[in-house]
């Protein structure tokens, strides 16, 4: 049977990642491509006994309202009071089905065909699909080693761009492994008062700098940004849990559209992310060895890196996150040789996957968050070894 | 801050009934208004036994697939195939965060602004919400004491209608209480046939049967169907499981929306549904009890309407599902009631909620299903006195 599809979703790149994805998930192919945070570094057990204690109470395997239970968005809002550095209130945080959610709600409740969104480049290609969906006039800034290149934006906007959303990755950057530096920060919420679009502050690695404090939200300089969070790589992706916060009239409209999109978030899943967030001497003991786990993890695929390619690649230093950048400087194509990288058993995602204008071809994703250390060495010695058969 | 909405989202209905669910959550309303199972019915420990067994799976806390676990898509595929009659495939099935997210992507994935649909009057009110989002010209068709009339639609096609789909709950409808009888769904499916559009069966409440075997589905009689169903109702609200079966390349379409709508439907939640759904012991005698309860319920609520309101009200005979559909025939308009109830402790939702182009002024939805024997007793005497008052 035929079936002719929307002419939105025609428009939707076909996900070259996911498709990766499958021939990643084959057991003898260490995989450097999903952005999965590691398995064994999140609080399963903690988990299981928070979903029984939720699962004891009757309340909590019926329907829950659709902005997400009122217990669970005063923790958020007390949680993210604290990150922005003024009052958030309770209604003005909606729970939803992970930050992907988030993203797509607010792109819907916003966006009309033709609308104009600025996107990073190389971009989050979960983003890009969702304003592809939202049949958005995309205009990509590049991405540097600080960030979004706020200047470049500005630019465009004194030559008349008139973006209604501006959506980056602010810390430890998918896929770029960069944060938005704080004058770049603090100028991206200037220029969004100015010239009267939102920020979409999609933030869901922010809690994993490797060393110091985070870095102060975006949303901590102006009000015309909406954040976007989640539990997912902080405490499990199967909880499905992630949240926004924004102007109230936005999360009015979010939480209408929510209620024909899913109705609600599952109230077990939320009870545990609440329970958990709220619990500050866990959460601290648990972020402490989540975060020098992957600086450990980051560490040892750096230094691989740098030990089995030299000056043939140039490697972003991570300082958070799960994510490092490799560009070839020799000429070599990430998305060519990724055949033969299969072949000897490890996965990553080219650079290519995420362009949007820039030519990305010498460039690659690797995650080091997946794999424990000597995963991540034996994965990078099958690297070099495709690499150089590639070579000769 | 003034936010503009999107022109979709301006179009899409605020929801009454949520509104309206606000007033009835206070604790002295007995609430014959939401669409809630009976929390008392539902297999709670039986689902904190499988969510501890799944929480003790590392890979459970991870991303899953996008279309849903390979497992669970294996249970459902069973039962479906089962259902309809004929062999459905794995990869024809798409685990949804609950049907309601089910209607959603299939909307967006195939409908462009204008293209006409065909919702039912009285119509389930999320339906409703999910095409006025996507922009869809609607038509609505009205339902009978034998669920939607067919032969209206027919006359419609025969005039030049050429809907691209034709939205149905086809068993105990919502709020109807209405079953599509067999003939009219072979009927159903035989246009979809000679005229070409997709019929959507959703069918959350089609194994709450009081008596005898559920009635085939429609998709059983033809393929140009694609099937929504549930555990909200069999197992619990708060899994937010649900699943759509149906022609390949839609289920590959919605497959593709939904990862840039949510990535995924919690492992943790799928587990478990495919759990109880292939444990066939656990199942049936769970399901028996069920359908037992809510007989009972049903026999009280409509017991009670007839020996309160006698022949000022006529009610629908409920023969499964959750609901009964009375209409007054004294000149009661229920929405005008509405006040006076909520005031004696009872809420319900009138007609008007469920309107496409139908006047239901002098009808309610009533759910005997959240509520025991005696709750329902006295929710009908309240109504009943608020009744007596206004027509003093």
């Amino acid at each position: 049977m035929s079936i002719t599809l929307s002419t939105r979703l025609r428009d939707v790149s076909g996900s070259a990642i996911r498709d990766l994805l499958a021939l990643t998930a084959r057991p003898e192919v260490i995989s450097l491509a999903g952005g999965l945070p590691g398995t064994d570094l999140l609080p399963r057990e903690r988990i299981a006994a928070a979903l029984a204690k939720a699962a004891a109470d009757p309340a909590a395997i019926q329907y829950g309202e659709t902005a997400g239970l009122r217990p669970v968005r005063e923790v958020l809002a007390a949680r993210e009071s604290e990150r922005i550095g003024r009052a958030v209130a309770p209604t003005d945080v909606v729970v939803t089905s992970g930050s992907q959610q988030a993203l797509d709600l607010v792109a819907r409740a916003l966006l009309d065909p033709g609308d104009p969104v600025v996107v990073e480049d190389p971009v989050y290609v979960g983003a890009l699909q969702v304003f592809q969906a939202a049949g958005a006039a995309l205009h990509a800034v590049p991405v540097d080693a600080d960030g979004m290149a706020v200047d470049v934006l500005a630019d465009r906007l004194a030559a008349g761009l008139r973006p209604r959303l501006v959506h980056t990755v602010s810390s430890f950057h998918n896929p770029r492994g960069a944060t938005l530096s704080a004058p770049r920060r603090a100028r991206l919420a200037e220029l969004a008062e100015r010239y009267g679009f939102l920020v979409v502050e999609d933030d869901p690695y922010g809690l994993l700098a490797f060393a110091g404090p985070p870095a102060p939200p975006v949303a901590g300089f102006g009000e015309r940004v909406v954040r976007l969070s989640s539990a997912s790589k902080i405490l499990a992706p199967a909880l499905r849990v992630g949240w926004l916060t924004g102007p109230a009239p936005l999360c009015a409209a979010v939480e209408r559209l929510k209620q024909s999109t899913d109705l609600c978030t599952s109230s077990l899943t939320q009870l545990v992310a609440a329970e958990l967030l709220a619990d500050r001497a866990f959460l601290t003991a648990h972020l402490d060895r989540l975060r020098a786990a992957l600086r450990e993890r980051a560490a040892a695929l750096t230094g691989a890196v740098a030990a089995v390619f030299g000056d043939a690649v140039t490697c972003s230093v991570p300082t958070g996150g799960m994510f490092c950048w490799v560009e070839f400087t020799d000429g070599t194509r990430p998305a060519d040789l990724l055949p033969a990288a299969l072949d000897r058993g490890v996965g990553y995602v080219p650079g290519t996957a995420f362009a949007v204008a820039k030519d990305l071809s010498a460039a690659a994703r690797l995650c080091f968050a997946s794999n424990p250390p000597g995963e991540l060495h034996t994965a990078v010695e099958r690297l070099g070894a495709a690499w150089r058969a590639s070579a000769t």
